[in-house]
Formats: structure tokens, sequence, C-alpha cells
């Protein structure tokens, strides 16, 4: 190992069923069953953990998404998923995410304590608010709650998950066979948590996990997206299409990251890349057209309304279309200005449109050769814009095999991707320190109790 | 296999830390770090397996119990424990629990979804209402609910669990790629339930899992938790710790079965049973004295004091102890008359009664040579009080690998236990039917969403 090792890319895989690409199970390839055969997930977790990727990388949607009869969902709870695949892996990080709109602080805590203590150090939480407003009526909420009510849970949950994981010190467990002493109850702290959203007598249950406290990811690029993410996180999922916008995002981050009292360094930025990789840049763009050419107009057309919140079910969709700028507000805000912003610069039909929105989905799209590939990753990250990427893989196994056949090797060789793990937890994966236990005011759970 | 096998002994493994005896972390052979060291339960869970035990269970405490110094509790989210061992395990069934109280009913519903599909057919749910009162400060309530609000809600829960998990027919994935269809959306039904806990709209986003619904354990012997057992249950797990109140109870359920119209045949009683195995009875006994030898009286204390309400803080040890009757009501009802029953009929100093009350804490305890360990099993099995037990090991992993290797053979001799797995799913280990998918009035997902 060199002296002063370069600064290293960080990759994880975003693993959706047979693919990201809404027309991946349409693939010859594609077996349809594997959407819920946890064989096929384990293959892909061993072809990233072989890779040496950080994380592999699971999103949540609890409710069923319309339109389903035009591709498969993520069909499985992301956490029991990940959670499985912790027995079948060894270093790898897992990556989950989960609402805090619609989880209980206690549970989530308890749940991604224990995965940190099975998985010995590789849990991470992907924090969100859930985009979706349907999955309101699966809990109870008459409306999916607004954007600045959902983070105002969100950052009092984030308070309550770090007390609990704060619970217990590490020395906590005395372990005196003879004297009698299991754990020390003056090293294990009450929470005793009242505000606005919640009230938490604590403490967790659970000792102090491998990683003092799971990675926190976030994803959602809102205005209070932004400031959670700023106070909480440590590696940020994002949409980015364009160069100049995402080091506009990155430099946006950072600085508040800064303001915050934080090191800018120890909160990671990592849009998410898509990918179409051939032997020749026509191929490349050939492997695409395959996937375009078996979409369905049913599907991008509902994502197209779900973006803009306009139905264009009635346009011919080989008639030019032209996507109105964003008024205030909009949940896919960044989404909807992407394309209105296509359709503005450039001449396409809606059925161009939709073929298009269809690859990234908002998200920075590289076709080409391995070496063109290696290089938009490289300028990215060279240039203020990545800490590395969310890998996106159109259709699974097959894209994320070609990435890291391909891609990978070409990273390897300029020296910014890791031949092999140098730590075992996530945390040392990713270069970001083991917290230290919060003190806390209150006295010890023995203490308390009495 | 001859053409009428006998009924066969079903045997769980209840899993809990380093044993189930509260002094057995102080045992010489024990090693403390396995509380929450997932190589720990690998181990158990692959014994338990090698055994060709129908499951592996795990108890459920969302707080950290009192007296957390005397002894370890339990330490890991079950859930997710289990999920975990789903990777390292082909054929045991997996057995969580988890509560009604302090959970929701969608969040639960996909969770042991995902955990029959990812363990492909072998997740049970033992459902609990939650006798920790303490439990409820870490959820936001300011009491623990009564029983009756409990098991109403409980009640509740599980229609809407059924509901859900009945969410899609089985042959709803189509995955017609040609024609552009992956489901049929007109097999997928919405639930659109509303009742005084919940309001839930489903569908599920998980297809139907192997086992169509997980198997359904319930714990909890009180009035309501009867009946609730009755009407959904399909295994039960009680503390009976004598063979003729066990037989009352045995038949006292097997007829409110009857009487919601099920099979009594397909709904199991499984009475805990703990052991301590010696190659003689004398050896067997200095056993159980070594642990007991070992107990602590504060933990003891305060087990005795949640019991039965009384503190008994300031008799002394060695003076002869009367424990009252019970009052009405109480959360620990067979607990507290047998404690009652036991000072009643023998004179036992308080020393005495809080050694005694550690082996089994109510549940029966068999102490002696492997073949009166069996002949326990086969008589509770052979009189109408047990479909098989929760077999409770005081020590962890010893204790399991004590009755493995020495009872097991006796009862397969007699043709009362499996050689092998005949079946992949626990349903089949526990000889109960696949259910098929109610049948709902409402219309389905396709036609309810537009």
């Amino acid at each position: 190992m060199p002296a002063a090792k370069r600064r290293q890319i960080h990759l994880n895989a975003f693993l959706r069923n047979v693919g990201q690409h809404e027309a991946a199970w349409r693939l010859p390839e594609t077996d349809v069953s594997a959407v819920t055969d946890i064989e096929h997930y384990r293959r892909l977790a061993r072809l990233a953990e072989k890779a040496k990727l950080d994380a592999i990388f699971f999103a949540d949607h609890p409710v069923l998404k319309d339109r389903s009869q035009d591709r498969p969902w993520d069909s499985l709870d992301p956490f029991t998923l990940i959670a499985a695949l912790s027995g079948v892996t060894e270093r790898i990080g897992l990556v989950a995410t989960a609402s805090t709109t619609y989880n209980d602080p206690y549970g989530i805590a308890r749940r991604f304590a224990t995965l940190d203590h099975v998985s010995r150090g590789r849990a991470a939480w992907n924090v969100v608010t859930t985009a979706n407003a349907e999955a309101a009526a699966n809990f109870g909420f008459e409306h999916h709650p607004d954007p600045d009510a959902r983070y105002g849970r969100a950052a009092e949950f984030l308070d309550v998950a770090f007390g609990l994981w704060d619970s217990w010190n590490d020395d906590a467990i005395v372990g005196d066979k003879a004297g009698g002493v299991f754990v020390d109850p003056d090293r294990i702290d009450r929470l005793d948590h009242a505000g606005p959203h919640f009230r938490v007598a604590g403490p967790l249950e659970i000792p102090r996990s491998p990683q003092g406290r799971p990675v926190i990811f976030q994803a959602g690029s809102s205005e209070p997206g932004k400031e959670l993410a700023a106070r909480y996180a440590e590696a940020i999922f994002t949409a980015q299409p364009v160069l100049d916008e995402a080091q506009g995002f990155y430099a946006d981050i950072k600085s508040r990251v800064r303001a915050h009292g934080r090191d800018p360094d120890k909160v990671l930025i990592l849009p998410g890349l898509s990918f179409f990789i051939g032997g020749t840049e026509a191929e490349a763009r050939a492997l695409q057209d395959t996937f375009e050419n078996l979409t369905l107009p049913t599907y991008g057309l509902a994502q197209l309304a779900r973006i803009t919140g306009i139905d264009f079910s009635n346009h011919d969709l080989d008639a030019v279309v032209r996507v109105p700028a964003r008024e205030q507000g909009g949940n896919q805000k960044s989404r909807h200005d992407l394309v209105h912003h296509l359709t503005a610069t450039e001449t396409l039909t809606l059925r161009q449109l939709l073929r298009r929105l269809s690859a990234g989905r908002g998200h920075r799209i590289a076709t080409g050769t391995p070496e063109q590939v290696a290089a938009t990753i490289v300028e990215w990250f060279g240039n203020g814009a990545a800490d590395g990427f969310n890998l996106i893989p159109p259709a699974l196994p097959s894209s994320l095999e070609s990435f890291v056949t391909e891609v990978l090797p070409i990273l390897r060789s300029q020296g910014l991707f890791r031949e092999d793990y140098e730590g075992t937890t996530l945390r040392e994966h990713l270069g970001l320190d083991r917290p230290s236990k919060a003190r806390r005011v209150a006295a010890g759970f023995a203490a308390a109790a009495e």
C-alpha cells in the first residue's frame, strides 16, 4: 500500500429485483420468478461482495405501486431481505431503507441495532420520509403528511434513535461470574425523551452495536431533506443527472454540513448512476435501445403523471411534447425540472420522452464503453460532484456483472478503488469514524429506575 | 415409511441467549459474549436443524428488564435475529415473537410475508400482546393497555394481517413478456379494512408467500388469550407445570377450537419443557443444584414480586414463606397460582422457593436420566396434555446438546419423532395445511384503484 493513498471512490449496488429499468423483466434472459427468490438476491450480494463494493442497498416502498401490471416493483420488505443476506455475506455493507413517517423509533432502533450486531458492524439505515402518498392508507393516515411535517418528525425520530443507540456504554457488560454482576446498570442510560412526536423512555435493551450506531444514509433532495442530511447523514443518495447541478448540490451539502459543525469529509455524497456498457459506443447504445424498445407507454405515462402532476395519456405518442415548468413545490421537484428542461431544449415526441425517461428515472446515465463509463465516474469524482456512486444496474444480474468485470478494473488500475476490503465494518469501508457515545445528563438506568 | 405412521411429537427449541436459566451465564462453561454473538446463534440453529427439530423459537421483550445486572435477557430483536438465521439454515422452522400492542399490522404483515419468502416457507409468528407493562413507555403509551384492550386490538390486528397476506392470488404473477403483462391486477385484492383500531387499505405489495401465510403461534393463557388462540392460532406455547392441569388446558383449547368450527388436530398445543439430564437421577439433580446454587436472590425476589405483586425483599431468606392466594386478575395468573400452591403444600424457606422457581419459571421441569425425560414427554404426549413441546434448555448450547444426543434417540426408537424432515416448509413439519386464499367480496386492486 502506498504511503499516501489516493482518495477512494465509494460504490454501492442498488438492487431492485430484476433491475431498475422498467423493461428489465421483459428481456429474454430475465427470470421473472427471481423477484421473490432469495437465491437471486444471494447471488447479487455475493457478486457485489466479491467485487469489494462498499455496500448493497435496498429501497423501500410500503405500498403496491400503481401500474404494477407493467413491471415488478419492490416486492419484499428491504430490512428483512437484507437481514437474511447478512447470513450469506461477511464483509459487504448492508443498507436498508426505512421510513420515519411509517415506523416508530423504538422499533427501528432495535431492529437496526440488531442488524449491526448480527452482521458484525455492516448495518446502515437509509432514512426516508416516504414520497409515495398512497402509503399513508396502509398505516391508518387520512393523508400523507406534507414535507415539513414529515421532516419535523424525521428529525425528532433520529434524535430518539441516536439516543437509544447510545443507551449502553461500550463497557456496560461486566460479566463478573464470581461476583454475580452481568452488567453495570450505571453504565446504561435511560433516554426519557419527550417531544412533539414521540415519548420514549428507553434504554434500548440492546448493548451498543459494533459500529456504535448504524451508518446513516439519507435520500431526498428537497430543502428540508438537505437540512436533515446536513445534520444527521453520513452518506447521501441523490438523483443528479447533470454534472454542473451535481457540483452545486455537492457544494451546497458540504457547506451545510460545515455550518452544523460537522466534518464535510465524513459526509459522503453518492449520486445514482445507471449505465449501459458495450464493447463500442454503438453497442452500448444498441443495448440501451433494447431496453427502451421494451418499455410500455402505460407505465411511462403513469410515471410522467407522478413527476409532473399532468396526465398525458390523451396526447399522441408520436407528437412532439412540451412539459410546462414546475410551479412551487411538488414531491419530485428535481425530476420535474429535468423533464421540463429536456422538452424545452430538445424536440421530442411523447414516445421519445418516455423512452428517454425510462433509462435513468432522473439519475445520471452513462452509456458507452467501459472506458467511457469509468471516465464519467472519474470526472464526477475528481470535480466536486461525487464521493462515489450508488450503482443502479438496469438489469440484474447482467448489468452488475458487466460493471464489475469491465469497469471496476479500470478504476482499480488508476488506484481509485480498493483491491480488497481493509476493514471489517461498513464504517471502515466508507472511511467513517465509529461515533463515541453521547454523554447524557440523566442518571443511569439503575438510578433512574429506583 | 410404515403405511399408518404413528402420530408424531413436535419439538421446538426455545433459544434465550445463553440459556433460560437465570444462572446459566455464571456457569464456568458459558461465554458471556455469546449473548450478542451471531456465531453463537448460528451454532444453535444448526444444532437444532441437524436434530431435525420442527423450529427454533425466540421470545420478544421490547424493553430492558429490571435486574438486568443479574442475568442476560433477550438482547437482540428476535425478528431480525431469525431473519439472519434464515440464511444459514435450510429446513428448520423459524418462529419469532412479535407484539400486536406495539407494532402496526401493515409492518408486521410485510415483514413476516418477506421472512416466509426468504426462508422458502419456514416462517411463523408467535403472537403476543406483551405482558411487560414497562414496554409501554418505549412506545409513547401512558399506560400498558389492560388485557381486554390488548386482546381486542390483537384480534383486529390478526384480521388485518390475514387479509393482507391474502392480497395476492397464488397465480397473480403472469410474467407475460411478449404481451407486457407482469401481474394480473384483477388477481390482487385490496383490503379496505376499517375497524376500531386500524384502517388499512392494502393490498400488500408482496406476492402470496410459500406457506400462504406464516404459521400462527400464540402464547398467553388468560381467558382472552385462549379465545384468541382458538380463533387464530395453529400452535400454542403455554406454561403448564402439572400434568392434570395441562390436560385440562389441552381439552379446553381443543374444545374451543372445535366451537369455532376449526379442526382441533390442526391446532397444536406445545407446553414449555425445561430439563436437567444426567446419567443417573442423582447426577441430574446435582446438575440442577449446580444451576440453583448460582442463582442471585435479588433476581429471584424481583421475579417473585412480578408474579405475585408482593415484595418479599424484607423477608428472611431462611425463614419459611407462604405466598397468599391470588385475588382476581393479575398478569401472571398461572404462575401466581403455582407459587401459592407450592408454598401451601410444602414447607419452603424463601431461599428454597426462589431456587425452585429458578428452574422452570412456571414451565414443566424434567430432571432425570434421558429415559426419564423421554418418559415425561411420552406421558404428556400420550395422555392428552401435549402435541409436543417447546424445549427450554437451561443452558445453551450444552443443555440442547444433551437433549439432542441423549433424549431424541429414545423418542426415535419409539417411532415418535422424525428421522429426517419429510417436507420443506414449517407447515409440512407441523402437519398443517397451506391455507387457501380467502375470497374477498371487494373487487380487485385494479378495479378498486380506478
